[in-house]
């Protein structure tokens, strides 16, 4: 039981770990932990837009599971494409590190999940991935292109970080956004 | 999708209901939002102390959910015993409000999954409960009493207020529990 609640205790530590957003109102910055609360809740929220028959639990659990390597490593805005390859093997080796701390058993249930998700090679991490990437572009279109703006994104960078695996992984929570970020565009909610 | 985007985008309010705990090494008051992911996580992770059998995800469902309410009504501390009837009704009447902006489907669900945990007559429900009520008192216990001693609760209010439900949907977790807890009364970590 020591080894459980030592894991946990140590989860605390992504409530310190700040995102490029901010939540609907808030001036501060959002965190990952709460971020990854919102995103479960949304995968549940869509299933009816999922491929029929996906495993929402597994879903579920790998959205939970997917941010915990940023307690080491931080986190990186999506749009920062150098070094892509260090920093995941950076959260690797974190997420080894956090989950190490549980019995074995447990430690590789958490590990299957971070690891299914960051391979992207099934329908359940697709549709993981999609709601992951689209979460954030929601917080902007509805918060005036909040962190577009200050970290002067693009809407030509969103499209082609956002389309490809949104499209892939739910393809209806592409249309619909493609048509949004269309729209917010002539609003010039976009930085750049 | 429309309706799900704007449950999602009011889901959002739930990072601002701030609890009375702190995060670990941060000033600032925990939010039910991160709250929730953390106890999921909790929960998931303790699933060897669980009963055989029991449905995890609908667990980690319950934990996702059971909070919504307080974006309506705020948190209340557990040690705070008057008004308890009226303020579940409200935080009935909120969820009914916040998922009925889904599909009926999906509200139905998530309905249901509020409604089991506070009902608390299914071994998934009280599982739930003990994770959610053992959280703030791990959170104190590593940071030395802190809401304990800022609201003047005593170890006996404590024990009051968690042995039957943590007992009820955890031995294991109200066995290891207890004896911090005396350990902590001896170091002086409550209030009162």
């Amino acid at each position: 039981m020591q080894q459980i609640v030592d894991f946990v205790l140590e989860l605390d530590k992504l409530k310190a770990v700040t995102r490029k957003t901010r939540p609907l109102g808030l001036e501060r910055l959002e965190n990952s932990a709460e971020h990854s609360w919102q995103i479960a809740m949304m995968a549940a929220a869509m299933a009816p837009f999922a491929e029929p028959g996906l495993d929402m639990p597994r879903v579920i659990g790998m959205l939970l599971v997917h941010d915990i390597g940023e307690i080491d490593t931080g986190d990186t805005l999506v749009y920062v494409e150098d070094g892509w390859a260090e920093r995941k093997a950076a959260e690797r080796a974190a997420v080894q590190r956090i989950f190490g701390l549980l019995p074995e058993a447990q430690a590789a249930g958490f590990m299957a999940l971070w690891l299914e998700f960051e391979e992207g090679a099934t329908p359940e991490a697709r549709y993981a991935n999609a709601v992951d990437r689209a979460m954030p572009a929601l917080l902007n279109l509805a918060n005036k292109g909040q962190s577009w703006r200050e970290h002067g994104i693009s809407h030509a960078r969103v499209v082609a970080r956002l389309q490809g695996p949104i499209r892939e992984g739910c393809p209806a929570l592409w249309a619909y956004l493609e048509a949004r970020l269309q729209a917010a565009q002539a609003q010039g909610l976009f930085g750049a």
